[in-house]
């Protein structure tokens, strides 16, 4: 990264004054901000119902050309342990009366698709959410690891606020920031209240770049996501909005680096370390959008469940919306 | 497998004049009884929630313990490519600003764990779902793979029947059955109705027996799962109820082997291959089961999408279940 | 690839007329031209030794700057199961007595470093090396894995033709070629006898770009290598000379396309699926090279055996030269 | 294991005054005994070779039974990407002029089948061989990788000792051992000498037990194995007679306990942490040792390297012997 700030300013600096969720749900809490999802929430969520319309949110993965990833990172392998040619060569028989089946194999990165981030997966200094060492992390997440949200669930009301379209683009361009203003603006143009407890949605349209225009135009000479950008304002909306979790179609959920520090993912360490408020990162949103614009209807039931990875620092998800 | 009945009958014998739902739905659908869960019975499942109690099915993938699996598949393995060992160590410099991160990747049979089962999973003859040629499934579902179930999401009526419970049992035992009747049963005792169009859990408590008593007790010197057993009637009843999906705590959804004719996991071809009704298995239903008991309400908004496995034969999944 | 020739010309036509070994050592053989390696041609390669110099040539697995692979493949992922850290972080207690260790996981393409090829790894018409069906290969190779030729070894006399050096060059260019001529007048120019029963291995110094320009010089926008390129005396001299096996600083040991017909890889189909000529590929000369051109000794003891991939298209090696 | 001894005594006391090669090649050496083999041990080991019979060491990989390995770690899963399947299927296009190709992928232990430890592999208290931190050992061997050992390779004078047959057994039975005196009078009764700087073969018939008998009876209740057993004389007589690698057909080249001291694995302290002797482990000796004890020959050219794996704790390695 050009990252001409480097040793000016850090996340200890910076962050110095910001509010932390720390201890608010006792000293052994690793679920963070989904303490706010109960069973009220869940009702309230259930209430945004209207027409019955479902819609999934995770995206391909193993798709044929290539899956969208952080650069280090890389697309599934899907692999075949047997099949029908297994049969018809002669390399398998049949189940007795005759069933065949075909079976298969993963290697996968856990966050090289739609996925939850555990609360564990990044910090700064030496502790993660909660105040847990960061040694806990060591060889697999003993604290905060992205099984404690998976056996949770992650149900209640959720709003989506599709900045592409408010600003009249298909896409965001690389680098391109909004803000708490921005969300806000975008809501009310919409029509739609952001309230306490939600479950935040922001379409960039980023992900269309890598379906629609390749991997080229997508990650560029050097990876620089548009998305949310770090102010104090913006974490203290997140604060007093209690807001549940942050969910958007790019791979980190905000923009790559902050341009006035220098500092690179900010929210990482602001929103999710400090306060607990969950992420959910490369969703596909292009279909959900396209249809909230149509009815006018942008809040609706959120109801998602990421794979029940022990220790992991994220897990894939297929996220269910219903309107 | 004692399968002393082997070369006697087999599944194209068997299910002869069994019902099959292809084409109903076009020569090209891929999901089956899916088609039926469209908005109205995502409605019809919102409506069964009274408290916003949210439960989630999925078991531990890579738990210490190990993870119960059909015999030929392993568990998953979950391995850090970073953590702050590395940082400690370092091998890793942080981000500009500060911020460190604990990433992972993992190796598993996608039907390692709680999945679901694409329509193209299984078959017998030359034909899987709704007559697309074996051959698809070669290197991959060109047809009928996982994805196209992930897309659709499952969101519905749940309703589960608690045989164990029914029984009296903590766990149905190695190779004990149950049919049609011990279903309608069951949910009688239980005050449910099963209707048309519903997602059918079924509680067995087989893998309480992993979790409690061992691999060694599980897996047995021959493994043989309880379950459902085949009948004409009992695919009738599937048929006729239109029923979209079944989902057990169990590897395989049925007893290993029918009795009668020793055939191996006829319902298999009966009812996914044949109806097109979707098997989620491996599920863990305990908690669910336990709070069903307790509160006389067996009947639910069920809401899953596995994740979204380009041409898999099936894909894990962590199903959603508000009360 | 640029095949404007492609529908006019193919290995059925070009090689109608091409020698084969299929029979030459019964019907069963799976390891051709290996066979020529018995005691005696053990002992003419220990014969070679003068100085006891040794040399590996297997090229860095899963290196820091990424491995040359051929397009479709990825590099080697080395990922911990365990190490210190798992120690000092208290996840991992040391055996009695104190001892503790670090342990390590690889996910790998078989043929993504270097490697030899089973002698069932290509083929064209319906039939790999001594007319198997192509089909034995579905599943793994039932015929002529690679184990086969793990099971025996490579043990002769070896030759190096120093192409690059030959022509004044650091790297052959993408694309160029040479013939049995160029090979003939390299080894005269060097004061070397090509003899029966060598094992040839030829430098061409295409993989140095990969590790000297990096991968975008290596891979260019189409991936073409320099190599040896068909002819029909070229084939003839590989069959008369009894050439045991080919190896080289490239990915595929031939030009990619040849440029007079169109046809990919034609060496693969006339000299391994027709001859039975082990492949072993990605190889590093450098070293070996230098001090040949140093001491003016161009043969010397080979000795290889890929490790034993039961069923493997190709295994990873490390061959051991002594001068 | 059943340590009733744990607590009583460590490797720290035990080998207080044991012989340590550090700083005996430099500061910076990462290869240990292995700076012993340089040319004249080369020279040394061909002039053993006197018929030219070519024997290969390396145990099946991913074999249909099962592969043995130390428990914690698994067999190696071997998997098609693409086999003569996909082109019947029509998901394949030949390449231009028809040639086919099949090739597959790997998930591996690096120390699942026949292998050389790294001699960063082991340690106790903070330091690895030559006194490199521990803490080096961090998401990969920044030290005295195998790739250290990779690039030198191992060709040298080799003596097998047949302990099993010198026994009169077929195996040694679990927990078994044998110590200086043992391999004297074995090398004795075979009529070979025992020199500087060999490497040193041992056969206990182990692994006969796992691919004649099975798994059962190769793990037992408790997996304990029989082998060399630590005494400070063993330990001297390695020291002395500069002993460069330590290979066996068992997976830890030691017995898994020691008797006197309940300490697990001490040779992997003093033979390899300390002294800086190579490991190999998992190889199959059988054929060898039939053939020497059939023409009386136990030494010969021994010529190893194991796979070039950058910062690997092991590597996969198929040895060569030429007698």
């Amino acid at each position: 990264m050009a990252d001409t700030h480097t040793g000016q300013q850090t996340l200890i600096d910076v962050l110095a004054q910001a509010p932390k969720n720390w201890g608010r749900w006792g000293e052994d809490d690793e679920i963070g901000a989904l303490n706010f999802l109960d069973a009220a929430e869940a009702l309230r969520g259930v209430a945004q119902v209207t027409s019955g319309k479902v819609f999934t949110l995770g995206v391909p993965i193993g798709a044929p050309g290539g899956d969208p990833v952080w650069p280090g990172r890389s697309g599934a392998t899907r692999l075949m342990t047997q099949d029908r040619s297994h049969y018809t060569a002669g390399k398998l028989q049949p189940l007795p009366g005759g069933l065949e089946y075909a079976d298969d194999y993963i290697t996968a990165f856990l966050q090289g698709s739609s996925q939850y981030d555990a609360l564990g997966h990044t910090w700064y200094g030496d502790e993660i959410y909660n105040g847990f060492a960061a040694e806990t992390t060591t060889g697999g997440l003993a604290r905060c690891g992205v099984d404690k949200i998976a056996r949770h669930g992650i149900v209640g009301r959720g709003v989506l606020v599709d900045i592409a379209r408010h600003r009249g683009k298909e896409s965001l361009e690389s680098g391109e920031t909004f803000g708490v203003g921005d969300l806000e603006a975008a809501a009310d143009a919409q029509g739609v209240a952001l309230e306490s407890h939600d479950n935040l949605l922001i379409r960039t349209g980023w992900l269309k770049v890598f379906y629609d225009h390749g991997a080229e135009a997508f990650y560029g000479e050097q990876f620089v996501e548009p998305g949310l950008t770090y102010s104090p304002e913006l974490v203290d909306w997140f604060h007093q909005r209690e807001i549940v979790s942050l969910s958007t179609d790019s791979i980190a959920n905000e923009v790559t680096v902050h341009a006035e520090t220098g500092i690179a993912l900010p929210l990482h360490a602001a929103l999710m370390r400090n306060l607990g408020v969950l992420f959910s990162e490369i969703l596909w949103l292009e279909e959900l959008a396209a249809d909230c614009a149509d009815d006018g209807q942008w809040s609706f039931l959120y109801a998602a469940a990421p794979i029940n990875i022990v220790g992991g620092t994220g897990a894939p998800v297929n996220p269910v919306v219903v309107k």
